[in-house]
Order: structure tokens, then C-alpha cells, then sequence
């Protein structure tokens, strides 16, 4: 059943190792450039930032993490009180166990009721987009996320594997869904390539999720007999640095860098290479016990944040992204093997 | 005598770490691009290949590893079942043991006995090549590898080191031998210039067993006195990865990629570097005790490799060969500096 | 009161490791190339160095430590009848201490009474430049350094956060004080644009304390009651190799070379690289118990700059600035990125 | 005395870890390229090279190590028994004892009295040419070599630190003694600068002995009192690899390429990079209590070269120095810094 695998992923997340191995999100091949002199004051910065009309304290994400279990409740819950409070965006996880078993739905419900006006991400899978109308439904969201995770789908003993007609459906559902839409992997990243196929279909916004933080085969790996295709595709994906070049340089909606983001340092590159904001799931859920850990990991991010800020001389969010930096080692040749400036970022 | 030999490399392969140990395959310099859209069905991935007019069911070649005792003749009769079963190609050891000494024969045709359809590849030493005709004669395979191994010759006590003359044998046995005819190295990797040399020379198929697997040189030094010829090249050779890229750009025959290779995510790079298929010796030997863990083992492959060929977006052998790639690191360095673009699989 | 404080950093840094975990100074990227026929006279070798028309037998300055409590009176004391002795360079810490409770200003004056002839450097900070002609009028001190430790201010609980019209402030000191004015960091360096910025405002020398050595950040993260920002902050900034030359190669005013710099080799690479003297401060701080223990480090540290000016066959520190050099790895990448030739280093 | 210090170096070198610690050679950064079809004979190759009109069986020196000490006079004896038998050069320590203090001179002599016919190399240091007719009349010296050390002056307490005029006082030797005259370091490395001025000289013949291998600053570090300079300097100097390319590129005279050679692989990668010859001295002194300890030697070393040679399908020393290589990493980086073509020598 749904509702067991999802107490399963929450358990292994929250106790076992879970990351990357030998790959990282690339952000330690990203340096802003320490000035000295910022001549602003920190205590102005500013870190807010609107998305689609609805303001935000900071540029913050939680991501779907989870929904369709009694324990999801519990942290969703948490988790709504904490976004509300700091005015940050929420996201829940895949809804479709709330469609299929509507006892659930409460599990996600819960955020809408303990969140009436934070930024709200409902969230189903590719493989049931024809659920899409009721997850909009069921969740008063203010986003709808379409994640996209062939990875896990592979790797998971349940997968859905027909990976067809998806741009089609999602096409279809941007025109039909009254909600902006947007699309996220679970830590492969977005490729340029994909990028472009999603705009083109409609999509709103992007959340990357790249590679280095949670991995899903890692997660898989544990549930598994043997220990073969996870250990194989462990460090599978784009490294979150990369992808967030490979897609705001492609295309032209609002990027969300995610997938192994930990501290506001390295949301701030993320920034700086042209994302709009940030989202982190796994941290979230580390915290999820109580609204005041929760909070004070927002605060600390938004802190480290603001710091990154202060100390290359951004204002707000918008000056940010005109930081200069500089990109090094292998994100570097990725990036320029793949037709993208790397220089053009250092002296702007 | 050579049996006595035979079990020892048997052994010592089996029980010792004889892998290389301060140079790689180079495939963790190659990386694959995600594609979270790859709007294929994973259940319709086709990995069957067609190898002379003989279909395989994935591109997979079980390399030479025995014959020439009986230890031998349990594990080729296992390979052989499994190889039949799982339609893919295998390989016998040097069959220079079965011509010299007539009565360990069965040690080889164990294999056609119990892999009657299955694509099967004989196996003669270049210092042998006197013996070809008689190894085709016995074991009614379908193509005859001559593998060259002069770095094993070297270390080993008993090593033939006359290699004068291997182009014009070669060029000889070519033309007379009625089966197809492959060139294979053992572990060292064949570069660009032989790869011309041979194909001049008439050679049909390369294998190109480069370094990062299996050294030889480590499995002599296990047999040697002294240690200081195996220690100073057990790294000895060209990257299976590099290699692949040297003579894959370089000549025009089909070509196995090989040595070092371990799954299926390694083997999709292999293949979208521009080989034909992979080969793996030393995880089979290892699972050669049964029939099922041998067909377990392919099956894990086999699933691995569509399962990359499901995140590039690749339904077949044929797209996976156009996935775009990048190469980074050494891998980079080498092939620019040895004339060999390497963006171009970047964005193809 | 600030006077803890003092306290509190000195024995932080004395008994805790507080220097760069993941970043270095970058001078282990830099390569002096050794010449086997210096036909030069390692005795006749002239380390001496003029600053402001003040001679130093050597190019070295003990860069701003401590004042404001009993504990850095004696620290001071024996740094002063050391630096007197050595004929080098010797800088006290912020003086506000000094100024806000002047029953502390002997822990500062100190200085002077056992240093009467050698290059004294008055210290305040840029929040604080409403006190720079008081701390003039306390120290009788040859320069007066103003430095810049935005990162400091933002970790530490007590921080000045306000940096705006630092540039102004430090405009008017530079044509008010009526000796010459120094900007320095404090570990995270100076990137090109500042100092470009502080040279426009009239500073006559820069003295970049780059990052490599003692991390403000780590500092505080042992005072801290959360490690959380401490932590993602312990490696900001430009690494002292690079800040060197951003900054030599940006403007004309002389530059101190710092920020981790622990022996003349090290030094000869900073001065190498357009520097023209360097600064130390966390190794003063470990032999300042006893003025010989300095003497002798300052002699040790003679002789191995001597040692390396030897082998490059550079009789003074003139000669030294036109020795050949190799700039590689990150340091170069990070340089040819922002716009600075590194191979003109490389045949002079 | 300089005899006890004789001693003290054996000792040092011979029981305690004297090579250096981050930095190599740079031969790891060479790949020779893997031949699969050496169409060569193996037991014909000829590993014999001439140097000025004398034959040897092997492009080998056993470099300076020794004299002036009993001890020195049994080790001696013994390389020069070796030497003699294998055919292959030897040269002598400093000679500056023997002239001192006559009565040692039998430490020296007994060379030749045991190697009648081998290549025999007298030395002398840079400090002392005005001993070099009367080491040369000692002797009966092939060749006399004339050591450059500035280092292990530096660092020794009883160093000559004056080394003005030593190209004159060499080009006066080159034109007044009848044998031929070569330079030398002792684990530093000779710059093309240094080269050529060296040749100019009149030089005859360049022992480069580079970085990597045995270093005097690690030596003199286990005899200080204090630790810091030997510490400061134990990795100063050309690597051995770059040291080989930067002399054979600009002078030519035959050069030998030492300083951490271990092996037959790495003196195939030295001569095809431009020697030719190589040298060894500490694997000697390590094997120098046996006569057969040290031939086993020798015949191990000279059997990994011509398996180096037999793989890159090289009859002779003057074919093995045409074979391609690549040049990697930070070696490529430096040599393409001082502006030496790296790519040529892997297409040739
Ligand atoms: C326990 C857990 C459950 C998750 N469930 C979902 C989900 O239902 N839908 C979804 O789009 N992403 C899901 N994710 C993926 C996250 O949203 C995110 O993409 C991924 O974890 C990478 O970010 P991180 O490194 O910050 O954890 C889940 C992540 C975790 C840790
Ligand atoms: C035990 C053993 C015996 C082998 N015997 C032969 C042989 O007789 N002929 C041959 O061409 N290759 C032989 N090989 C080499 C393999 O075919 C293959 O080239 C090499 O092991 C590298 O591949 P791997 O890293 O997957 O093991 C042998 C390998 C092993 C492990
Ligand atoms: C205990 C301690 C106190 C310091 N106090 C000051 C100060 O008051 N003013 C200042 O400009 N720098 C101060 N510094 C910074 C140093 O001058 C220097 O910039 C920094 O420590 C980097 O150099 P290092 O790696 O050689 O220690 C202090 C450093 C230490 C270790
Ligand atoms: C014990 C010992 C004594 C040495 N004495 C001399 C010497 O007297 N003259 C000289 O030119 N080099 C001398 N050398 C230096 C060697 O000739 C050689 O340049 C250096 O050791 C680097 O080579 P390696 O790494 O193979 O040891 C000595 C080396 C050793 C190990």
C-alpha cells in the first residue's frame, strides 16, 4: 500500500544516509567574490521575493516531502505552522494517495488549514496526471508541482515505467488547470534540453532538483533485496549547480535551484548563477518534530543568507543576481562543453 | 604444463584483488544526461543487437576467461547454459591448451554442446597463430578472437616475446579462416594506431579490453617471486574509456568496449562513446558456480543498462549511440591530446 | 564589555584551531623555480625593505593582534621589544578599546615606549573611523590601518552591521590624519574592485589578509551558541595567492601580502607575486609569551625567506619581484577568469 | 668533520624516510601508450647506449653517493664490483674529503680498482672547483661531474653560501681538464634557464636530478636542532619529469634525467620525454651491502626497461625516444606555462 511505502520513505530519510556519494551539487566550484566594502547596510537587506503575485519573506522552499499517512499529518502539520509564520513557500508531497484513499486526505489538507496564506504547492506525479483536477481540488494550492522522477520509478519495485505522451498530458493540463503549474524532479535535474520541452509545453516554473543531496536511489536501495541497481545509479543525475545554469540560461520562466541546498551560502550562489529561489526537502524533514526547530532552521538559513548577501554588497534578491563569481573545476568543463559562458558570470 | 597454469590465473583471479589499483576505466569521467522527460516506455527498451547475422538479446559478450581443465569445463559448461538462456555471446579461454593437448578438448566443447544458437567466439593467442585453423576445427564457434597480451607474455615466466610478424599472421588467418575474425587485448587497451594496423591487417571486430579492470600484470605478480616487475605495471595500459574513444573513432569496424566494464550504466557510456557492446571477464568468473547466479548477474545488467537507456531517452542501441555526454578530467586530456575531439558528444 | 572579548579571541585563537578547513592561501598553487646556479651570495642577501622612508631589515609586519586588557599589555610588550630589536614592522589591535575606556590605553602605548624607532601601525575599525584622530593623538603610531571585517561584524553577536559610506569616512580620514592610512581585512582578502575603491578614496596602502589563515568565522563559531553560521562561513573568502595579485595587478599603491602566511618561503611567492612585504599575525600570537621566542621565529623566518631568494637567484627584494613563477591549478583557473594574465609570471 | 657527516648521511638516507612528501616526480603525469601489436622481438631489444665513445649495457648511472668514510669504502667496492659486471655507470661522492684528508683517498680509488672499465664519474661541488684537476688526477675518472646544491648549503649548518662566479670558475674547468665535464644537482632539478647557461659554460654533459626522490632539505631536517627550515624547503624544486623536459628542450648536450627514478617504466617515460640516460642513488645505497643485492637489482631495473620498451614497440634507447606520450595534469600545466609544446609528443 501507498500509505506503508511513504512511512517507509520517511524513515529511511530521516535515519539513514541518504545523499549522494561521489557526487556533489557542484556549489563548492562556485565563489561570490568577498568585498570588503559592501557600503550597504545588512540590517536592510532585503530577501523577499513575489511569485505569481503572492509575496515571500524569503526566496525558500520546503519541497514535497510527504502527505498520505497519520505521521505525514503530524509533519505537515509542523511544517504549515512554520511556513505561515515566516512567510515561506510549502510544498506537499505527492497527492495522489489523497485521491486514491480519501480517508487520507486529511494529511494534506491539514497544511491549507494551518497555512491559510502561505504559498501553497500541491503535487502529483507525471504517471497520474489524469489526477491533476482533483489534486487542485482536494488542496486549495496555489501552485500545482508535476514532479518527475524516472529514477525512483525505475528503481522502486512499483514503478511506473511508460514514460509516453507526458509532455502531451502536461500540455494539457497547463491549458485546463486554473492554477500556475509547475514542474520538479526529486534530485536528477533538469536538463537544458528538458527545459525547453516543458516551456514549451506551458509550464510556469521550474524546481531543478539536481543532483547531490537526496537521492532516491540511495532511498530505493534500502528497500531493496539487492542492492545492485541503487548502488548503480546512486550518483545518478545533473549536480544542482549545473542544472540551474543549464536551465535559466535556456529558458525564460521563474527557476527554482534545489537538490542538496543546505545553507543560505549556497542559496545564495544558486541565486547568483540566475535562480529565483530556493528549496530544500530533507532538512525540513530532519526538523519536522517541532514548529520551533523548524523555525529556527528558517531563521538560520535566512540568516547565512543574509549574510551572503551583506558581504558581496546585495541589497535584495535582484541585486543578488548580478554578484559576480566565478565557476571552477569540473562544473566549469561540464558547463563550457555544453555551449554555456562560464566566464561571463565572473566580471558582470 | 599450461593446466596447471590455468587453475592458478583461475584462482588467483577468484581469491585476489587483481584489479588496477592507481588507474580507472576513465568512465567516471564520462557522464551521461539526465533526462527527466524521456517520453519513452521502459518495458519496450529493445537492447538486442545483431552481431554477424546473429541476434543477441542485449550487447553483452561474456569474454574469454577458461578452458584447459576441469575446473575449467564445470564453469564454460555453466557460462554456456547461461549465455544459451540468456541469448547472449560468450567467449572460451586460449584454446591453445585443447590443440596441444587433445584430451582436455571436452573443456571447450562443452560450451557449443551446451550453447548450441548462442553466439560463441573462439579464442587463440597471436604467439599461436599457427594453431587458428585447428581452433576453429574444434569448437565450431562463430567468430575467432586472437587476443594480444604482451605485457602477460612479458611477466609471466613462460611468456612467448616474439611478437614479429603477429600483422602479417594476422593478415594470413584472415583470409583462410571461414568465420569472422576479432582482435582482442587482455586489459591493456588497443590504441588508434593498432586499431588501423589490424583493420588494415583484415581484422573484422576489435575488443578492446582496456585498462581498469583485470590487470595481468597484478595476477603474475601473485605468481612471481618478485614482486617488482608486476608492481611496476599493474597499472600498465589505456583506459578502457579512452580506448573506446581511440579506436571507435579511428577505424570502422564494430567495436566491443571492455575491461573494467561492471553494469549496465557503464556499459550505456561505453556504447554512446561508439561501441557496438561490452564484455566483462572477471564478474562472471566470480558468479560461475551456478547457472542461476550467472543468469541473475545478466539479468541485473541487462536491467541496469535500461534503465540508463530510460533516463537518456534512448528506446534502442541505435539512440543510445547518439546520447549526448560529457567527458571531463584526465579522460578530456588525454583524447584532446591525442587529436580526438571530445565535445562533440557533448550536443549531437 | 569589549575587553572580554579581547580576552575571549585570544585565547580562542592560542588553544583552538581556527585557521581555513576546506580552503588554502592558494601559494601551494604557486611554483618558484629553482635556479642550481644562483651565482649570488646567500650572505650579501638584503632582505631590507623601505616603507613611508622607514627602513625594515626585513619585509615583514606583525599585523594588528591585541590591545584593551592586562593580558594583551604584556603580549604587546614583548611583540614590541621583539619587532624593535628585528627592526620590523609592528601593528596593534583595534584601539577603540582605548578610546571608549582610556584606563586602557597603556595596553596600547605600551607598544611604542619599547618600540621607539620601529614601523608602528595604529588600528581602528571602519564602523569606528569617528575615533581614527584620537587613536592617532594615543599611539604616535607611522600609519595608521583601518580595517574592513564585514564577516567578523555579521557572525559575532555584538556586530556592527551598517557599512554604508564606509567609502566616504575613509575619503576624509585619508585627507585629515596627518600620517599615512592602510585598509586591511582580516582573512577574507580584497578583491579587485575594493581596492580599486579604497585607492580612488586616498588610502596610501593595502594590506589584503586574505583567506588561507585565521577564519573570523571560525573564531566566533567558538563563541557562538549555535555553530550553524559559523560553519557555513569558516572558508569564505578570496585566498591570499589570488587576492595578491587581484590586487597588485589592480592598482599602484604598495601591498602587504597576509591572511596564513607561515614562512619566507611562502613569503618570497606573496612578493613574488607583486606584494611588497607580508603580514602575520595568528604566529606572533603563539610565540608571544616570551621575546625571545619571537626573535627567534622572526630569525627563522629571515632565513628562509633569505634561503628562497638564494635559490632564485634574487640578491634583495627587488630582484625577487622579477623571479619566474608558475601559477596552477584552482589559483590560475580563478584568475584567468577574472581577467588577469598568470602566464606573464612565468618567463620574465 | 666532513667524514662523520659522511656517515651521518648514509645513515639518515638509508634508515630514515628522506623523500619528499607533496610533490613527485611528475611521471605519474606521463603515459606512454600502449602498443597491443609491438611487432618487435622482445629478447632483441638492445637497451646499450654510448656515452662519449664508451659503451654501456644499460642507459644507467648509479649517481653520486659516497667516499671519504670506511663505511663509504665497503659500499663502494661493492656498486663498483656491480657496476663493472652489469656494464653500466657509476659515479663517486664528493671527492672534496679524499683531497682534504688524503689518507681516505683508498675510499675512492677503490672504485676504479674494482671497475675497470665501467664509466666512472668523479665529483666535486660547485664550492670547491679549485679541488677539480686534483679530483680528476685522484680519480681516473671517465668524466667528472661537478655537483650544484644550493639547498642543501642553505640548510646545512656548515653550507658555502657564496656562489658568485661559479660559471666562470666552471667554463675555466670545462676548458683545463681533459675529460669531459658534467653538471649536476642532488635532488632539485636544473631549469632550462640554468641549462643553458650551463652549456654555454662549456658543459659537456647535464645529470638534471629533479624533484621527487631523495630530498636534502629532508636530510638536513633529521641532523637540525630546529625543524623549520627543513620543513620549509623539504619539497622545493623541478620536478624531475618537468625538470627532463625543460633541459632536453633547450640545450644539446646528452642529459641524464634523475632524482626519484624507482624503475625501468620510468626511465622508459624519461627517455622518451628527451634523456638519455637515467640515474638512481638511493635504491643504491639501499641495496649496497651485497654485490648480488645490487646486480639483482640492476637486472630488474633493466628488465622493466625493456618490457616498457617491448610495449611501445621500441628496439633501441634511440626508437623508445620517439614513442608518443601524453603529458597530464599539473606537469602539462607548468611545461605549457614556461612555454614548452606538450602536445608534440603525443603524435609523433
Ligand atoms: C521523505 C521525502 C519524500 C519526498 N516525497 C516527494 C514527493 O512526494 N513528491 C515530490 O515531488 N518530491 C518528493 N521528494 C523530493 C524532494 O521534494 C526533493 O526534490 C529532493 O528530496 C531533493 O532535495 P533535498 O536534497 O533538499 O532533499 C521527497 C523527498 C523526501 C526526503
Ligand atoms: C581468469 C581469466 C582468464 C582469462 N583468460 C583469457 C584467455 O585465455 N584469452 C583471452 O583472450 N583473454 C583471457 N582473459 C582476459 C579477459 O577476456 C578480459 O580481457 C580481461 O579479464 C579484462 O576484462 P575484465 O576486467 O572484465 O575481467 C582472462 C581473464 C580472466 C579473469
Ligand atoms: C587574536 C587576534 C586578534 C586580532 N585582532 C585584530 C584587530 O583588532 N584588528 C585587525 O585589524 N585585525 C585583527 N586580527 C587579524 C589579523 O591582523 C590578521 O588579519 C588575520 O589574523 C589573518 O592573518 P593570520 O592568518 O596570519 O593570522 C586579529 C588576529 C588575531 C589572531
Ligand atoms: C647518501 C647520499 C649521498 C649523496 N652524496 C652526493 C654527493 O656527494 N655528490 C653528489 O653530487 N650527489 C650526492 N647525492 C645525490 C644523488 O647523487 C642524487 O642526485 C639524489 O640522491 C637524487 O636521486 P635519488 O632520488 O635517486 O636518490 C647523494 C645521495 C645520497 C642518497
Amino acid at each position: 500500500m501507498i500509505s506503508d511505502r511513504k512511512l517507509e520513505h520517511l524513515l529511511i530519510c530521516k535515519y539513514y544516509d541518504v545523499e549522494f556519494k561521489n557526487k556533489t551539487t557542484g556549489f563548492e566550484d562556485i565563489e561570490l567574490i568577498h568585498q570588503a566594502l559592501p557600503e550597504i547596510n545588512k540590517n536592510d537587506i532585503d530577501l523577499s521575493t513575489s511569485v505569481f503575485g503572492k509575496k515571500m519573506e524569503s526566496p525558500l522552499f520546503i519541497t514535497a516531502i510527504t502527505g498520505g499517512h497519520p505521521v505525514a499529518k503530524d509533519i505537515n502539520k509542523n511544517l504549515a505552522i512554520a511556513a505561515e509564520e515566516m512567510n515561506i513557500a510549502l510544498g506537499v508531497g505527492s497527492q495522489r494517495a489523497a485521491i486514491e484513499h480519501p480517508e487520507l486526505a486529511d494529511t494534506y489538507t491539514v497544511v491549507r488549514e494551518n497555512a491559510p496564506d502561505c504559498l501553497l504547492v500541491g503535487n502529483i506525479g507525471a504517471p497520474q496526471l489524469n489526477l491533476a483536477d482533483k489534486a487542485v481540488e482536494i488542496l486549495d494550492a496555489d501552485i500545482l508541482a508535476i514532479h518527475l522522477n524516472p529514477l525512483q520509478e525505475s528503481i522502486q519495485p512499483e514503478g511506473d515505467l511508460d514514460a509516453r505522451g507526458f509532455l502531451d498530458s502536461i500540455s494539457k493540463i497547463c491549458d485546463t488547470v486554473d492554477i500556475p503549474v509547475m514542474a520538479k524532479e526529486t534530485g536528477c535535474g533538469i536538463s537544458s534540453e528538458t527545459a525547453k520541452d516543458l516551456v514549451n509545453a506551458g509550464i510556469d516554473y521550474i524546481d531543478i532538483e539536481g543532483a547531490g543531496g537526496t537521492s532516491w536511489a540511495a532511498v530505493e536501495t534500502y528497500r531493496a533485496d539487492d542492492r545492485y541497481l541503487g548502488e548503480t545509479f546512486w550518483d545518478w543525475g545533473i549536480p544542482t549547480a549545473i542544472s540551474t545554469v543549464e536551465v535559466t540560461s535556456s529558458v525564460d520562466v521563474p527557476v527554482i535551484s534545489s537538490g542538496g541546498i543546505r545553507n543560505g551560502l549556497e542559496a545564495a550562489k544558486a541565486i547568483a548563477l540566475g535562480a529565483d529561489a530556493v528549496g530544500m526537502a530533507l532538512p525540513f524533514l530532519k526538523e519536522s518534530v517541532s514548529v520551533e526547530d523548524i523555525i529556527e532552521y528558517i531563521n538560520k538559513f535566512n540568516e547565512s543568507l543574509r549574510i551572503a548577501m551583506f558581504l558581496v554588497g546585495a541589497n535584495n534578491i535582484e541585486e543578488l543576481k548580478n554578484s559576480n563569481l566565478i565557476i571552477k573545476g569540473e562544473t566549469k568543463q561540464w558547463l563550457e562543453d555544453r555551449g554555456f559562458n562560464t566566464t561571463k558570470y565572473s566580471r558582470r
